[in-house]
């Protein structure tokens, strides 16, 4: 096929785009996309409303809605991830970061700018982070007084154990702070089964809506002993959260049509199912993916077990034949764009199974390969 | 008019909202919200360029291309302005606020939470910046290394005078970070007559995009010198840049589709005429406004010299019959949004001139205006 003719064929979504097998920014429903043609006022009624029903929402997804409160907060979902830092750790707080990837580095990062006293408990970016290591340390200082953790590593595409974290942290009566930012919405977190303090995630990623804000899901009488910890103005969450609770209104400027992309995303999470049916779409995606892949040769950096449905990392074939930038640049010819690799341990690239994609886009990725492959003549994909 | 008929008549928007007159979320374009109808991916060539073009059209803006750079950053105006702060004010710096309203504090607020050394040299709400007064100040104090000042204070709706104060500041060999939120783009900023260190914005304002991201015109040589100041890693402006320098794209997650409506809110910008374009627009605005209001006794709390074509503050009136939140509630029944005041001197409201307005609209809400003061029975609007 020549390349005209290829990009003539190029799939894409519905409204003319590539379709994103990326973390994120992702592919969204038209419909998300169509609730931002209207420009609504900060102090709108209606607003106001619907501000108040996505939190509700939001808070209702982890069973949360006696015992926590969410926060939104304009920016990417590093922001919150620096507001929860800066405001669950105060200064003379100590905090364990469990590391397997760039997330977990991210967090040690945060710390280090607000000056908080910080640990980091690692592991190789293919192994779940050590719930025995991390029980031990906490056994040994009783100074580390919040533990943080990331739900899914993006990084590798891998799940880590949090319930055994959690039970860990809760008995030695620490604090958890989690990074569930690419699980939330399709890994089940259940905060009567989970104990944590704060929660925080993005609007994108797998609650579908497009990037630009992100909230924590904070305990609330925990959240209430955060006054003035903020080393920030803007990620002030315990600020953020008192301005809301006075006029239900953001204290500043909100991202008003990223929520209106939310409110309809979250409608639509609801009518696919929730957790459940939304987590059920992305596993067989995952699956098909994989599967696919396998078929043509290629390794995943993970053993299923430890596979999150969110993002597969899939180590570079050996074969000199096999050029990443060309197989990016001609899958993106085709309609799909993937995701280059972060880890460093080894050579490798990404495809995400989120956004609203399923079967058709995933057995479309996979032809799209078997085409590129065939045309580098490379016929065995092994690492 | 029955309340129904009243809605059922009510003025809307070419997507049928309200009319927005507020500083902001405000009422934009419908092609700007359509441009947000698509998914692009963050590491996309096509998003690279835009992002490099719409760095290079705000950069024209203020004739900066050779002496600035532009860093976009997420967030609401706040995040940017917290942003300019915490990186060109160091450790051992001292930052001296011009004040006269809301959005000065809240710059002095910044710099307490920074732990910054900051005075304040505060004027009343309805008298601009004293000059004199700064000058001797910066002659008295050569600890002052940096000065703050707001361009437009929205709290007001007046112009400080921008070309004097930076003329001292300069004289004295200081360095000047503006705010000028609400100004950007409607009044003119020449970095070649003005003098500035930094300029902050957003995507929001005058330039008619959505809310969800901010800039920062920042002098190349000086930003240079910024490296490790920022107390926060998200707003971390010169990090923001280098990343930008290495490979086009943003650290974080950018707010894709706040991007693409910026980058066709410039191009309806540019085809306006720019600055002059855009600005002529506002004065006509404002001047409708405000002869209209004035014809049925409103008082405005600046004289016209003071007043900016961005948000006019008006005195309530003293009549008891007029109620501010019915006045509020009836407006916006009749498809007209207008803001509370935000005084600490006097009872007003205030009604802004900016977004995708012109003379229908001013001509509409001035109708919907005396229909409510005669439902009211007030025929007096002196304050």
């Amino acid at each position: 096929m020549s390349e005209q003719a290829i990009i003539a064929s190029a799939a894409t979504t519905p409204t003319g785009d590539p379709w994103l097998f990326t973390p994120g920014p992702l592919t969204t429903s038209p419909t998300v996309k169509e609730a931002m043609l209207h420009d609504f006022g900060s102090r709108d009624a209606r607003f106001i409303a619907m501000n108040k029903a996505v939190r509700d929402r939001l808070l209702a997804i982890v069973n949360g809605s006696e015992s926590h409160i969410c926060i939104p907060m304009q920016g990417s979902g590093t922001f919150v991830v620096e507001a929860m830092i800066g405001n669950f750790v105060p200064t003379d707080g100590k905090l364990l970061v469990l590391v397997n990837g760039a997330y977990g580095w991210r967090i040690v990062k945060i710390a280090e700018y607000y000056q908080r006293a910080v640990e980091v408990l690692e592991t190789p970016e293919d192994v779940p982070s050590d719930v025995a290591a991390l029980e031990q340390h906490l056994a040994r200082d009783p100074g580390i007084s919040h533990v943080a953790m990331i739900h899914c590593e993006t990084t590798s595409g891998m799940i880590n154990p949090i319930k055994a974290i959690a039970d860990v942290v809760k008995k030695y009566g620490r604090s958890l702070l989690i990074d569930a930012m690419s699980a939330f919405g399709a890994l089940p977190l259940d905060s009567r089964e989970i104990h944590f303090d704060a929660v925080v995630a993005s609007s994108n990623k797998c609650l579908e809506g497009v990037p630009g804000m992100g909230f924590c899901l904070a305990r609330k009488q925990v959240m209430m002993a955060c006054a003035g910890n903020s080393p920030s103005l803007s990620l002030d969450l315990y600020e953020q959260w008192q301005g809301l609770e006075k006029n239900g209104q953001w204290r500043f400027t909100p991202p008003t049509h990223c929520i209106l992309a939310l409110d309809q995303a979250l409608r639509e999470f609801t009518a696919e199912g929730g957790v459940a049916g939304r987590g059920a779409r992305y596993r067989a995606n995952c699956q098909i993916l994989v599967e696919g892949m396998r078929a043509m040769g290629f390794q995943t950096l993970l053993p299923d077990e430890l596979q999150a449905p969110i993002i597969v990392t899939f180590h570079k074939p050996a074969d000199p034949a096999f050029d990443f930038m060309e197989f990016y640049r001609l899958l993106n010819a085709r309609g799909y764009v993937i995701y280059p690799g972060k880890l460093t341990v080894a050579d490798s690239f990404r495809m995400g199974c989120i956004g609203r994609m399923s079967e058709p886009q995933m057995r479309g990725v996979l032809q799209a390969v078997k085409e590129v492959l065939e045309e580098f003549g490379v016929s065995n994909c092994q690492p």
